[in-house]
């Protein structure tokens, strides 16, 4: 029998005991061992619920409890996450989390401990809610040099946009939408500010590039100044806005990553994934291109991730799964450099707006909308982000610039 | 160092070799050790080739040699392949293939030979060429029970398909384009009659559920049936024709499994897995929905699927990955009593057809295609295969008959 104990008996932690309850047979038969929740840690009270006598609010019962094998954190934060999980693994025992913030911060150093004392930290659900990202990154992409890893890592976000893209609403009214069905915090700053994709892809990044992507060097951008006019050019382009997070290799170890909206047309592997569904693109030099695709988020989905780590943890007791994802710093590309086309929304109040383009940009593939007037849209050629802003800066009348990716 | 003898020096042996130059630090770096090419096994010469001087002609060398660590067998059939396999497993070597032959007809029996021995036996580039989805169905998915597997398992059927329905081809015309860029070989039943695909979907279906899937069990239709006026009718209904592998668990223990072609529209995670792609949808009792998509083929992609097998093999030396799929046989369920849509065209003389399918099927929904003349082509409500067959032989003037998911 190998003990667990569970951190936080909130959506995702009631959804671990769930599945464990659900699809126990199956998954004591693939650990090859009986998964026993011992302890759950919350300062709540559930009373009723069949939890209730494994309920402690210390978690030094759990830390001193040399029957425990693996420990399920699935707080979320940074502290007291990390100090539970660090404590955990000096006492012996392995750590499962969904935690990405936790992750993106100290998952090297937690590795590394692991890694010393023979026992696994794993994070699959901190990326990609039940889609299996991190191991197929870990174990099955080794042949490759990863040359991008692109997803649409916010299943919040993504909903927004394909609800303004399926109704013509606006932003406001899709994130309320969003909050009444449970899918957007009442505060959504992390999903639509882009925070909580930044975190994904810098983990993502890491594990790719196996070195330390540190979330505050990625270039964030979110969607709050995507309007339904944007969207309705996207259409009239037959492209939609998504929230991409992306991580490029370029010329051997220049790497760079952006979290921002992105316009894609459907010869793109992630233009068909809508609503809370999450899609990560992988490109690797031999491999070519792969993508996975799933619920990224979700309480069943997300739970099945963290069992799945509970049953590997179980069936490498004693033996540490190796992660490439050394505590080195990759240092980034200045973002300043990255090249992209843009589309740009200006104002149109006369036709002096062409020639000012025209000085500015050269040739540039105008964008007609049947729906808006009194604007004039374009698409510029490949240029640096740099360029794209200083070009900004003398334009008269921009409402809006969004990358576009075809 | 680990030596590893490459048993068929074709294009997926060739780019094995080929992935090991281009990425053997990261490789090593990821396998923990320098992963050797000691021995290629080919009848041939191949004079000027950097493998010449590792050419052997007679397998024993290899299986002789207690350097020898880790066997790749990419030659492809059942035979020598199987002799060969596990005479390397009874001999102490882990072995590694991309042969879904081999893996579909006696992959229970080398999972238990590699398990006994501490061995590891590992094919995750038999099914879905490049995309990880043996090891994900092994060792991710673990707290699900799997509901169903789809996939687009062959990608020349796929390619077939796509170019008929973009360039309104007929399926002669589509077959010859592709035997002619290199996508489907001279004799082309294995691909475009189903058998490919079938092997493919047995042995997903083995390790999802756990026990022997016999691929001769499962009914096999190929693409050969399908005509450009299909693919006419499927556009009018907004949909596209694939070819499906399915494995299907209704209620509890009861699975189907099926290759056929199928209609679908684009709320099908499948519906974007065009040309030679391949993409595998996974439904678990917990996760939900998952996709895995890719390059089906092709020797890089293989080849890289293949590596990441030997490097995984490479860190396991003494210990076995346990994979689930006993020799126990699965007896699916009689696909006569597989409930299905199924969309009919018949030959139109007069009206008395409409009373005539009235008559057999009731309410139906009928299919209107303003490029077809002298047709009357409708969808009917779900029914059996029985009852569809039964149905059939009723109906006069039968033109085609593809089964509907939507």
């Amino acid at each position: 029998m190998i003990n667990v104990a569970v951190l936080g008996y909130g959506t995702i932690g009631s959804g671990v005991v769930e599945v464990l309850n659900t699809n126990g047979d199956s998954i004591n038969k693939r650990a090859g061992d009986q998964i026993n929740i011992k302890y759950v840690l919350d300062l709540r009270e559930f009373p009723g619920d069949p939890v209730m006598d494994k309920l402690v609010h210390d978690v030094n019962i759990i830390l001193e409890d040399p029957e425990v094998g693996i420990v399920v954190e699935v707080m979320g934060g940074v502290e007291p996450a990390y100090s539970f999980v660090k404590q955990a693994l000096l006492k012996g025992k392995s750590v499962v989390t969904s935690n990405k913030e936790l992750v993106a911060k100290h998952g090297a150093e937690l590795i590394d401990l692991a890694k010393e004392r023979n026992l696994n930290f794993l994070f699959e659900a901190s990326v990609g809610g039940g889609i299996p990202i991190i191991r197929p990154l870990n174990q099955s992409l080794t042949a490759d040099e990863i040359v991008e890893i692109t997803g649409i890592l916010n299943g919040t976000t993504n909903y927004i946009l394909s609800k303004m893209s399926d109704e013509g609403i606006d932003f406001n009214t899709a994130l309320k939408d969003a909050q009444e069905k449970g899918y957007a915090e009442r505060n959504p700053a992390a999903d639509v500010e882009g925070h909580d994709a930044c975190r994904k892809i810098a983990i993502l990044s890491s594990l790719a590039f196996g070195m330390q992507v540190d979330f505050e060097d990625i270039y964030t951008e979110g969607i709050t100044h995507i309007s339904d006019i944007d969207i309705k050019y996207a259409k009239a382009l037959e492209a939609r806005v998504k929230l991409f997070a992306s991580s490029i290799r370029e010329n051997d170890r220049c790497v760079y990553a952006m979290v921002a909206p992105v316009m894609i047309r459907a010869n793109h592997p992630l233009y068909s994934v809508n609503d809370v569904f999450n899609g990560i693109f992988v490109r690797g030099n031999v491999i070519g291109d792969v993508m996975f695709y799933g619920s990224g988020a979700g309480k069943l989905p997300t739970a099945s991730a963290v069992v799945a780590d509970v049953v590997d943890a179980a069936k490498h007791i004693g033996k540490n799964i190796w992660t490439i994802w050394s505590s080195k710093k990759l240092e980034l590309t200045d973002v300043n450099e990255v090249e992209n086309r843009f589309f740009v929304r200006l104002e149109q109040k006369d036709d002096s707006v062409k020639e000012q383009v025209a000085a500015l940009f050269g040739n540039v593939e105008e964008v007609q909308c049947a729906d808006v007037q009194g604007e004039y849209a374009f698409i510029t050629r490949s240029i640096t982000e740099q360029q794209m802003k200083e070009k900004k800066e003398k334009l008269n009348g921009v409402l809006n610039v969004i990358r576009v990716r075809f």
